[in-house]
């Protein structure tokens, strides 16, 4: 598919994150007004609260759904509402669209630069999942060896475990070092002391618009499925390291997890849509893959010591994973597990098969033995106070690239006293 | 403390489980009606929304709380207004109490025989813990043997992960056997089909009733919590088995968790308190108790097959625990994780130290190497389609007894397809 041109000149280079082919759900403000829920294009957002209740584009002729500060109620409608909706938006803002619409979006439409961004749903509930082959090759080998690196169950299943989903947090938002328990190898007992080995995990988050009530395939998942936003999950190492067994992860992951403003529809990433890949041992057939549910998407990560210009530190792909949301989502549901529309699945860290395309600073100074350079000179193990982490991702159309918008946050130092008020 | 008398005279007698004393949170509805909510005394239940509408019991004079068919709104107006409410309500109930106010209570209300009951609070993240000593040392000696029993952080941290909220269902609600991934020990490969060994957990639920955005000390994390639920945390052992390393428990227990209908407010377990058993390893400070945290409350397990009596499997006492809610809630805040009103933090099983006490069946019939035998004369090593389980919880007053309501569910066969539609 070609570039869609618009009558919104910024949204026609072939650079712009936001072109027409994207139409991203956000949630925006301007000053002091109230949240909105908002579509990138060019160098502007559209207000879709507003065009909902002048009647100008509604996704259900009998209710609001857009007049909450959230997409939830939109995605409940379904995927067919999901496809209405943007073909008739893509119309309006198509190249040749009349006049009066033209004067009603750009009345209805604020500057990208002007508009504060929020998170873009309500997260009901979290679950990362674990199914990156080489992230958890690299992991496994730093604390199992190279023999045993793979957990026994991990090319049958798609590892997950529930995360919390009252950690999320938009791009922008800063993070505090958390404390925790840290036990160090040689010592008999831990200590609750501040983080030393404080970490990002390089994800995509596939966003769940509808919900299920008992097991569903993979093809009714990939159905379910409304769009994708990058997510960092924050990883606190050494509290995980402790308190991991035999139950997994709880506090090390609970600190933040950012994901990016703007919510990628299905739709704008079906022309890049790739086969997972080639199976090492066969899946259980209720895994199967029933489409491509991989997609050719480049990710970065670009770390910013405080004052420091940004070194990027990690390229990878998306299509580097094992599993496609699809399947874990097949998987989530399997023990008849409820899912609700606004969860979010974390793909599991994305890192690719050389070293420069590892997703965490876990792997890439592998656990601190051989700490990064950054283009600054100074040497990273793990995150410093001040430092900031941002996520990119871009797909590369023919003539156009699709976005979603920088998942960034700073850390800052962690509290002298957590608990002094 | 001794009986409250109430002119309600069902509520007199020492052994109904809701005496005046108690004034358990509910949710109920009669035949078609709205669900509303409620609370429950002797033989009857309080309709609180329409006593709120009415304008004759209100818990904020400036906004309706219970409008809406959960405790949520209330819980989060904060430990003043529940204590308020409390005494306000107990004295309109108890003897003495002027006609006027005897005559609307009796027509605001309606026989508990009548009112079908709903999950009473909106459950908004789970958490289930492992914070039982008998129990966590019974599954590690079956795991790992007796000399490893204890996982090297159990005696430091509350070990919890997170589990399902959407996944918590009201007692009487039927449950699915699932299926899932099993692998035979002596297997390659795994098989996708039912569950074999699926068990319950006895549990005591904390209803976290006011939200904290960083750190809370113990002694903040018991103003927080509003109050208790039994909880069986349903379990699916051989999903779990092959499915739990490394990052915990997943779809092993997300079919279904079963709360009691009623929330036993803490004021009403006030008197049942319990300091935690003595350390046997000094806690980080954070975790120092701050006040007795457990209660001395009788629990029982009774199992009915098919069409056959009741035999009771299990009789032990939340004062077994090991580390109370407020230090689970306290440790589940280090990280600077937000907690919210409608958390629900799961006890961990409940076993004592004798072999009557134990809190699942994986402890009762070791594993299925000792199963039981139930007073129907049938065996027990997991459960079978068709049975029903059933939690009793009761706190012995002076002349008086707390109770929750049976926490209850059938477990209903597989489906021969779980794809077919």
């Amino acid at each position: 598919m070609p570039l869609l041109r618009s009558w919104i000149d910024s949204a026609n280079s072939a650079t712009t994150p936001f072109p027409l082919n994207n139409l991203p759900h956000g949630v925006f403000s301007v000053g002091e007004g109230d949240l909105r829920c908002g579509i990138a294009i060019g160098d502007r957002v559209i207000d879709a609260t507003v065009l909902e209740a002048a009647g100008l584009l509604r996704a259900d002729p009998e209710a609001d759904v857009l007049d909450a500060p959230y997409w939830n109620d939109f995605m409940e409608l379904g995927p067919k509402a999901w496809a209405d909706y943007r073909a008739r938006l893509t119309a309006m803002l198509a190249e040749g669209a009349d006049e009066a619409t033209q004067d009603a979006l750009t009345t209805f439409s604020v500057p990208l630069a002007e508009a504060a961004l929020h998170l873009p749903f309500k997260v009901t509930e979290y679950t990362d999942f674990y199914a990156g082959k080489h992230h958890a090759t690299n992991v496994g080998t730093m604390f199992r060896g190279a023999e045993n690196a793979l957990p026994p169950n991990w090319l049958s299943i798609p590892i997950g475990y529930n995360g919390r989903a009252s950690s999320v947090v938009v791009s922008g938002t800063d993070v505090r070092r958390p404390w925790g328990q840290l036990k160090a190898p040689d010592a008999e007992l831990p200590v609750f002391a501040p983080c030393k080995r404080f970490d990002l995990e390089l994800e995509l988050g596939a966003v769940v618009g509808q919900a299920s009530s008992g097991p569903v395939t993979v093809a009714e998942a990939e159905d379910m499925i409304f769009g994708y936003v990058l997510l960092n999950d924050w990883s606190a190492r050494d509290i995980q390291a402790w308190e991991y067994q035999p139950l997994g992860p709880f506090q090390a992951k609970a600190t933040a997890t950012t994901i990016s403003p703007w919510i990628v529809p299905k739709a704008a990433l079906a022309p890049f849509r790739v086969p997972v890949p080639a199976r090492e041992r066969p899946l259980l057939p209720y895994l199967d893959e029933a489409t491509p549910g991989l997609y050719d998407i480049d990710l970065s990560v670009s770390l910013a010591p405080a004052g420091k210009a940004a070194s990027t530190i990690s390229r990878t792909n998306y299509r580097e994973m094992y599993y496609s949301a699809a399947q874990q989502l097949a998987h989530h549901t399997t023990s008849g597990c409820p899912m609700n529309v606004g969860d979010l699945l974390g793909s599991g860290t994305i890192s690719g098969p050389e070293k420069s395309a590892r997703g965490s600073l876990l792997e890439l100074s592998w656990g601190g033995k051989e700490p990064l350079t950054l283009d600054s000179g100074e040497a990273r193990s793990f995150l410093e106070d001040g430092d900031r982490l941002t996520l990119h991702g871009t797909a590369h159309g023919d003539g156009y690239t699709i976005g979603f918008g920088d998942c960034t946050g700073r850390l800052l130092a962690a509290l002298a006293d957590p608990y002094a008020r």
